[in-house]
């Protein structure tokens, strides 16, 4: 295998990661005159804020997903390619991916950033983390699943450890996805388990601080508290998860909570990767760049997003939270620096985060909002969440089908995509999935590149 | 595990398959006095005829299934259980599932079919069947994963096998995959893949007989194959597919076609269980029954839809063509006759299938019907597959959700859900599925069931 794609006089840009500021950089590249590559491992672009809602089986995961190729139709000097970075040899100025080297005259790292089970290999191996699209599906699969079979399984003690749901981590996600299951245990459950008493079903929230959404302004994390504990989540503070063993999620203070379901939302860490040494490593495995995104001592290399840690911004010193607005004011701003570049032009413009708010929605009509000095919770806050993610979905189709779901949920209270369902892996595809997790990482492959 | 639902004064309807005939045989019973258990392997019930449109990305998974429990909600006397038929102890009326032990008064089989490859194992193991939900999705998997290795293969050789597209199977469900993708190929792949030459791209589809829509009019399956001409599908006839080796599709006469994307939609024979004997079972493995439906010698079993074989019915002495018409309208009638017979009323109505036409879409604007004695082909057969299609879709929600998608792909000329993307298994959920797939044949699980 090989890139397979054509050196011309241009200079060539490879981004690594089309999330938000992958994907960002990539479009605000159009007309640059250079040549932008975009690597992913999946093919399409996934929205982060709503893979929750894939989850607790409120949205298609078609709804939030977006084709690249869809996206970057008749846009010239752009090529996509789905493959995953292995390893960048800077002295090279190469980058080797699972399917062949590519070169490049500057390399953005924009991977993002993984589920951290902070080398708890109990954790790793039996909890749900819910980062990607695939994994979501894989949740909101288990979760249903786990359902069907509280119906009939042989002991009390299991049909409690099956209806036992425990999330760990109490940041956006973790608030967000505790309210989506509570409200399908309070509204979907009971039409649709007649013959199961739904109080038994037990959402637990465990965060190790004092309070959620640290991040957030104190009104609404106390908000959020009150919103949950209206909806029947027990979530609890102070709590270390330590391991996970005979269905037990153990806890350090010396309790334990049995369950099945075991959500692991409690921490992030950058991508990892090859030829990028731990010693250019910043808190959470981020990539210390400087305030021009780039990479200090490895000339063309820049890392933006949750994948960089940048300390040169006032504001920040301990560098920005890993949220999409950062990521994308990155991606906005290095588009721009990589033109000047391009042009000879030396002036570079330094990146200083705009902290345009934040929010979270735990459930009808009940959301929390951070914006500038305003901070507000409850059903102003939660159509603003509405609007503001409806908006950032991209496609009208989407948006149009997402917008219709919503409607229909808010409506009906009822979230109907509660199918389990895996696509099989025909023999071909499997195949080549083992092939190409082993590609090496060798240099020989280099001359199959065209000039 | 155990089945779990207590048995009551009322006779117990257990129904394998919740498939067109399964559903509707249970929704037929409703208000009957008997308590109906609903068996399938699945939580939702899928909507064949459109299946194929999700492997060519036109439509949702989520738009054509449907979970069981949202449809059978509000309704008394019905249970649904996710589990696998297994065997049946008809003396001591007992139907085993992995997940335990059922004992009933009236058991019906509702499971249909499944993907015949006729013993040939290489077939089996590397062609893609398209009869499911989950095949279907691994399908679209496979087909765009393909494309985009088409892109970065290393030989020219290994391209075209990339590209060239073998569906074997002229029944509709070939005809209408074949003209799926060859829309896809003229509409989608220039535009997403910009560098690639979609004229190299071949779309084979090989039918072992003489024509396309066997069980159609002379008239249709001319105009089908028109069709599917002018749309560039290479049809084949008379090619007997033997076996498939190092990525090639041999055929009988000698010839071989160079393919890793490879569609077995060529046969299908009943779903087997074990406990109805061979010497039951007539031609394509279906059980034979008789003009009631009812398995002969065995007492209180029935078989409907694609598991059986009915050759009781004057016209059609071979028995009736597997059709979601025939399932549908076998368990109207046998709803009917269950009633009767739990009120000991002994004057059952045979069974006589009401042909009410068959269709089949080709493409945009290209369909073919035969409707009794009216065969039309084109734009007006096209708009009547539509309208037909679209009311038997279940579900409000999900009918508005494929009615806006066809009317954006119709305008657009875009199918826009080529994402490629599978669900995780959580380790709890691998587990499961491996202890629940062994299930022992034992008759020790009985005293669970309580009385």
């Amino acid at each position: 295998m090989s890139i397979n794609i054509k050196r011309t006089a241009q200079k060539r840009v490879v981004i690594v990661g089309g999330g938000l500021g992958g994907l960002r950089l990539a479009e605000d590249l159009k007309g640059s005159g250079m040549q932008v590559v975009l690597i992913d491992k999946n093919n399409y672009h996934q929205f982060p804020p709503l893979i929750y809602q894939v989850a607790s089986a409120g949205l298609a995961p078609s709804s939030i997903s977006f084709p690249f190729r869809q996206l970057f139709r008749h846009r010239k000097d752009f090529f996509f390619r789905m493959a995953e970075a292995r390893a960048v040899f800077p002295d090279k100025k190469i980058l080797q991916t699972s399917i062949g080297k590519i070169s490049y005259d500057h390399l953005v790292f924009a991977a993002g950033a993984t589920t951290n089970f902070f080398g708890n290999k109990d954790v790793e191996e039996w909890a749900i983390p819910m980062r990607t699209m695939s994994e979501a599906m894989g949740l909101r699969n288990a979760l249903l699943s786990n359902l069907e079979r509280a119906m009939t399984c042989a002991t009390e003690e299991e049909r409690q450890e099956l209806l036992n749901i425990v999330i760990v981590g109490g940041g956006a996600t973790g608030v967000e996805i505790a309210g989506a299951i509570s409200e399908m245990k309070r509204y979907v459950i009971p039409n649709d388990y007649p013959d199961m008493d739904a109080s038994h079903m037990h959402i637990y929230l465990l965060e190790a601080g004092d309070r959620l959404l640290a991040g957030m302004s104190k009104e609404s994390s106390d908000k959020a508290l009150t919103f949950l504990k209206s909806m029947g989540v027990d979530v609890q503070f102070g709590k270390m998860v330590t391991d996970y063993r005979d269905f037990r999620v153990m806890i350090k203070d010396g309790t334990s909570i049995a369950t099945r379901t075991f959500l692991w939302v409690s921490g992030i860490r950058a991508q990892p990767i090859t030829g990028i040494d731990g010693d250019r490593l910043g808190r959470g495995f981020r990539i210390n760049v400087d305030e021009y995104n780039r990479v200090q001592g490895l000339d063309g290399i820049f890392a933006i997003g949750d994948q960089c840690l940048m300390t040169a911004d006032a504001a920040y010193p301990k560098g920005h939270p890993q949220l999409a607005q950062v990521a994308i004011q990155q991606a906005r701003l290095l588009a721009q620096n990589l033109r000047k570049i391009d042009h000879g032009d030396a002036s570079l413009t330094p990146f200083h985060y705009k902290d345009l708010g934040s929010m979270a929605t735990i459930g009808r009509n009940k959301a929390v909002a951070d914006i500038g000095k305003i901070h507000t919770q409850g059903f102003i806050a939660w159509l603003l969440w509405l609007v503001v993610h409806l908006r950032s979905i991209l496609g009208v189709r989407n948006k149009l089908v997402v917008m219709l779901t919503w409607a229909w949920q808010y409506i009906t209270y009822n979230n109907s995509i509660r199918t389990i369902v895996y696509a099989t892996k025909p023999k071909m595809i499997r195949e080549r999935i083992k092939r190409e997790a082993t590609t090496h990482l060798g240099e020989d492959l280099m001359e199959e590149e065209k000039e």
